[in-house]
């Protein structure tokens, strides 16, 4: 941590800082520049102690020197992370599709996707079963049915599920039915769920927040892997910005930025990102070509008769679409197709 | 609900449209304006099967003409509601300051700052005995024992209390020691946890999710009052914005519009919503001259000791400062002081 | 300017940054803390040079510790600057209060808003002769027999005029006809006209971008001052920001923030910051709460028949209400009224 | 335009916005919903009366249902523009590569520059001769010795030239030197600029604005279309958003939406955008994924002693890597190489 003085700080009030400094049990080095001291503080975690500084007068700034989050940062681990999904390895060389639809409506209807996606190389199948839904009078999910319906896609179709949880207390029953956790972006900094996933030996798939930024997101990831869980995926899905003529605004840059900061791996959810279907398949080719290690794509038989986010899923056909053109776009650059 | 057709719809994309609205029991009423077609669709909640539209061709625009939310509205009640929080009545002609520490750190801290608080003009105590935090390396609050803190100080300073509950599990726990319940920014929008202080008696502060539109805030609001706990009170505490010079960009605008939208309650906590102490005072009158119907300000007796956010926190003399201009500006205008 | 190291980064590494900061003639202060190395950079100006810095290799951060502003900052001039306008002062006790319509429609509509505004006590008269649209299909503004107008009202009126300038070639017109040039927030960032307005004498109004920080604001002010013009008052006018409910977010923190950083007035603009006519009136007296030298407010005779922004436009009566408040307000605070 | 009443409306109050809708010389159609009536409001241009209904009662919300845009539309043009840059055709099936350094600075570096990126493929060469800097005291470029610059290294690499200009003064005098005019991001909103490189017959390069949508977007190029030039390209260069880990937030969703809604083409610009060379080739790479038509990117030999934005410069074995990975991406889509 560095503290930067006022340009009209006094000798004393410099001198008040390195008191406090020392009291603490921390190192303090000062330097003077042209026209204002900066002391730097030495010592584990000095960055913890800057309420201690904050009423002290004549101090302009302080400045932290290390990142918050550790285990999730690449200086921690050089690596890539791969993680393994009921064995779909995440984060290697394979872009691994997650597809399916927005909410679990019916068996018939879930199977159906479910085939339709497996047969087109998807490995993974989405679907919400417990669904947080802006207002109360709006579809819910169907709970637990919805998670039976899911298991029993996955038997037939040999593709491993990922489903949303929402509180700390339905974790070991969705876990009982999936192959990954996801924590949605409403949830993000739901700290009592985080340290429960963090407690439960799933791999999770973690949303960014619509308001989070890159430091937020990997420190929600530093809760779960503080626990003991090194499983974790990340997903971008958007953030929130002045612009409305997209739902959200689906932030590529995270990828190449989290790939830089982090050993973890990282997704992109281009249905929620941009809530409009017709850019679902520009904005998958974008997120791979940006080094997305996979997307999370909704897909529903009949968008028309959709119980939530028709507006933003593909049919079938628009589906089929997209993976032909990721196919080709995989083929021409590093990351190896399926 | 009113579908807004492309001026190149065709007549037999406009009938598709029409059908449809027919099929799912709705009205339509086609209305062909200079250079384009639109249909009104009309029957209860429409607005919820926009879905069945959403991949129809020719479609420009699906507009929605209610809002969603109706116990939070001014439509539904006329007439403000007042919410009796142990005695205190907030949401009337009084400015209710609801202050103390951030975290609960000791007893004696926290029945110090209460005394003074109280002989300020104080009617609430604050305190946070769960603390959500950023990194999960920092102090995480006292939990059980913090709220026994709270309640002693109660009991001896005849202050009432608020506390955050951060999940749905602990709602039992903090609402056996407290007379209202905090719903923070980063849960907003756990539904689980809104159901669950909806379902109990107790007064609820919901504070607004810092990317929440003021429509989200209210549905969040709905969530609690359609579980039948009509003793909401709404919390203004700053929005996530580009500006960095501020922590959060507290967003009085706010204050008129929910009293022009809903008959809800609305205080502003300017301490979380500016994260500078510097500016608490500044903003709080600015609060109450924009109709606020109380304060949320974070008091410490040494901020420099604080275990969290003492940056954001007055001292004892500063809280002084705020409540006297407060008195002389309660004074002067349409709302009467204590 | 201090350069934080890499955790990673070898002596090598560390070593080729000091002898860079010695080639360019700065003086390097090196610190070894418990994970990194830390560079202090000292010299007048040493920020200007960090791009010097930015591909060497090992470096986590560079982090400038000199505000970039100066002949604005209130570390340069203490004492709080009051801009004579025609002989109002603005930034003094009295609480200036700037009233007429968005655009200059006619003579007659014009003459009558300025009377009704005099009675009331405003003191200066705002309106657009030149208009800066969205659209170019809108109204674009009278133009020079605008600006006649504006002079005419003047003298009927004795209200001082401020307007609203577009480019630097307009400037010498512009300033033949008002007392107070408006640089409008699209033109915030328009370096020319910046640089034309500080090589003019007369008082400028520099309207804050929509999407600028305060520091960047403060820089815009700079660029007028280092041109040798002093007389510079700003105006907050809203941010733009995730919330549609208000047609920007009146950032009224920046008020109280603009008075510690800066000896220069700031005034407010309650009308483009809301959009909304109906939170005119409360967010005005939230201003001058928070500590504004004055406000801006747009007044129409008739906002129905308004050629621009009637929505937020307050008929004679909203103007009579607003300033009864205000007088009660003002009363009640320190700063004394007109 | 469509006017969606409160429902306590009464039906005097539905009359009276009859009533005005007529006198306007428009034709109503009113229409009662299940709790609330909605009028329709039909002729050319409609929505620009809007004001006349904004202070008339128990009026809930003004919806338009035509885009403010025309000319720019591609409902008023179907088919792709494509933009002849000096020969080189803009918005057809090549990725034009557009590469150069931020400032130009020297004759040298220039040369030295134009040759490296003409040599690996770059069409048009990019300097800034007029620099927009946000401190008055950066370097803000060689004026018009920086264009002979550019013309010279038109000259002896046969690249196409492409520099901003900074005001409407500037126009007649840019012109003469290059192929393309750039308005950049701060003056996207400059009227006065706009309509005079819409009165020149120069194609035109137009930055996004930081906080502009992609409907203002499309009105900025409105009013350069509308004064009758034809040539304009748009660039996405980011927008501002809470997240600080990137300069700005390249937002790659605007391409497919303008690609959509407008016949004009779209290019990126990485290096504005993201403010990290790190970041610039995988952003680059997205970029051309999801449909651009050329890329904007900074080039310079030595970016650590580049006078402006080295940190997000590319240098030659940075560019030569995108060169090559992005002729494997195209080559693998629909888009065909030069």
């Amino acid at each position: 941590m560095i503290i930067v003085m006022s340009h009209q700080a006094t000798s004393a009030q410099v001198q008040a800082v390195v008191d406090r400094v020392k009291e603490i049990g921390l190192r303090p080095e000062v330097s003077f520049g042209e026209d204002r001291a900066v002391i730097g503080v030495i010592g584990a975690n000095a960055y913890a102690y800057r309420e201690a500084f904050s009423h002290l007068p004549a101090i302009q700034e302080i400045v932290p020197i290390t990142k918050p989050y550790k285990l999730a940062s690449r200086e921690f681990q050089p690596r890539d992370t791969v993680v393994d999904v009921g064995g779909v390895a995440v984060g290697g060389e394979e872009v691994v599709v997650m597809a399916g639809p927005c909410s679990v409506e019916s068996r018939e209807m879930l199977v159906e996707t479910a085939r339709h996606v497996a047969g087109q190389g998807a490995r993974i199948l989405r679907g919400g079963a417990f669904k947080p839904r802006t207002s109360p009078y709006s579809f819910q999910g169907l709970g637990k049915a919805g998670l039976e319906m899911l298991a029993q896609a996955r038997e037939e179709t040999g593709l491993r599920v990922v489903s949303e949880v929402l509180s700390a207390s339905d974790v070991e029953l969705v876990s009982a039915y999936v192959d990954m956790l996801q924590v949605g972006t409403r949830n993000m900094q739901n700290y009592t769920l985080l340290q429960e996933v963090g407690r439960c030996g799933k791999p999770v798939l973690l949303k960014r927040g619509m308001s989070a930024t890159v430091e937020e997101w990997l420190l929600a990831a530093e809760y779960i892997l503080s626990q003991g869980n090194r499983n974790v995926v990340l997903c971008e899905r958007g953030i929130r910005t002045f612009e409305t003529s997209t739902r959200f605004t689906l932030d590529l840059n995270s990828v190449p930025l989290v790939r830089e900061l982090s050993h973890l791996p990282v997704i992109v959810d281009p249905s929620q990102g941009t809530g409009r279907w017709s850019l679902v398949r520009p904005m998958s080719l974008a997120a791979v070509a940006a080094g997305a290690h996979g997307l999370l794509i909704e897909v529903h038989p009949r968008p028309d008769e959709a119980l939530s986010d028709g507006a933003q899923s593909l049919d079938f056909d628009g589906f089929d679409r997209l993976m032909h053109d990721l196919r080709r776009l995989v083929g021409a650059t590093t990351a190896q197709p399926a």
